[in-house]
């Protein structure tokens, strides 16, 4: 039975923000990490902080080939497109995992893309942080987050074992399943609405003279408010129906507030605020 | 000329969270504070931390006129109520102020119901936290946030200044000067419409078990979704016309957004992800 051991070694292919903490944290943990990157740059960086074994920017079946684990940290589109050319390079038995934001229109696509003998199952590490590169990369932001695996029906236990124990060497405080349709929706909810809120709350007026009146609710509601455009339009369209449907959820619950301050019906405000007292006590930390 | 001296024997009326901070800070700083409560208890928390010198819970002309400046950190309908009930307790020549989250219904009745010889200035400490009560306060609430004085024709030059030097002894680190009208479009906008889209958010789904699922943009915009509704329900009515155009506002921006998405729109998208960027960069501390 395949298992995840210090000596499995591990690939990064995607030296951004989440694949440069991920090394990190696996290097930390006494793991050999080697990466994939664009730019030469950002192997550099890895290796002066030590996040790295070894990298390289061209990818070779010799070099891609001495590992049993490889993360991939890249956009959805990217993504495929590298397995499509690439997959050769991977050996046979190897264990590929993702951290991409969406789940339905990667797993399933690269499952189906992937030649026996190789297995991906799906992972999605609900961490980050407004900046982004292999320079701002903390292996810190997994501390007290949630990481959630995706498996389908083509999973074997070994690999949804390894990613799960995978997760906890991370260092993330809770590990879940949820099928790629379930996490598609949680994530319309709980992160891209979200995200969705803060652009549109920001997009509002041109509020630089309002940082002299600001509380910090106003900056809490906005710290997501930059947001890398490329990366988020993407998400935000492979996860489309999702989304529209979260979206209108919170238009029809906004607008019910809303209606209730407009006919003066303080009961029903004090309602709602009363709900949304009691359901937040959950997600103190 | 009156002035803010180290003399200067201070009142807080209405022991909470920011009456008690506004106590500890002000002791600190060695003025001699005193204290209205409405029960024992938060009298005798206040003296055990030594936020304030003494405090009583019955009004009485005796006490009351021994001070200089009043601070009533009230909600706005019982703050009107003790100034018709007990005004002639106060000192010739004192110099009254609040905290209350909005002016217009406030700043202009109390200015009109107001003996001569006895003035009253607006004032809004843009700080707070999700509890409440004395055993909460926290003078550290008030380092690097602001402060808003809402004067009107009716305020002498003294008191204008002599609020916005209480506002820097108190810590903050922004002290600026808004009409009523001003400052309750601003607040509308920066503090109550994020309230209102944290309450809607959080009243869309009975939400406990996303815990598990959650990152930290969730957390962080509904972190203002646990509310006193009693307090918050009499704000949004007393600032009604402002807050209901804000609510507007944001609902456009939001449909804009979402239709966006719908239409695959993806260059509207970005765009306006990139005009949320830019902005919010204004806001980092």
């Amino acid at each position: 039975m395949k298992r995840l051991t210090k000596n499995s070694k591990i690939l990064i292919v995607g030296l951004g923000l989440i694949g440069g903490s991920y090394a990190e944290a696996l290097t930390d943990k006494g793991y050999e990490v080697g990466a994939v990157a664009r730019r030469q740059e950002s192997i550099d960086i890895a290796l002066e902080r030590g996040f790295i074994a070894h990298g390289v920017t061209e990818v070779t079946k010799e070099y891609i080939s001495r590992f049993d684990i490889i993360v991939f940290s890249l956009y959805p589109e990217v993504f495929k497109s590298w397995i499509k050319e690439h997959q050769d390079c991977i050996k046979d038995g190897a264990i590929l995992m993702d951290v991409t934001g969406v789940k339905r229109s990667v797993v399933y696509d690269i499952q189906s893309m992937l030649r026996d003998g190789v297995e991906f199952i799906g992972a999605h590490p609900m961490a980050g942080k407004e900046v982004y590169g292999v320079e701002n990369s903390d292996k810190r932001i997994f501390m007290n987050a949630n990481y959630i695996i995706t498996p389908t029906d083509k999973n074997t236990y070994e690999a949804i074992e390894m990613c799960r124990e995978l997760g906890r060497e991370l260092g993330f405080k809770t590990v879940t399943c949820l099928s790629p349709e379930e996490h598609d929706e949680m994530i319309g909810f709980l992160s891209q609405l979200t995200h969705c809120i803060a652009v549109a709350l920001m997009c509002c007026k041109d509020s630089k003279h309002l940082v002299d009146y600001t509380g910090d609710s106003f900056r809490d509601l906005t710290r997501i408010a930059k947001i890398n455009d490329a990366m988020w339009s993407e998400l935000f369209m492979l996860n489309k129906d999702k989304l529209l449907s979260q979206m209108e959820l919170f238009s029809d619950k906004f607008t019910e507030l809303k209606n209730s301050l407009r006919d003066g019906d303080t009961d029903k405000m004090r309602e709602m605020m009363r709900i949304s007292t009691e359901r937040r006590k959950f997600f103190d930390k």
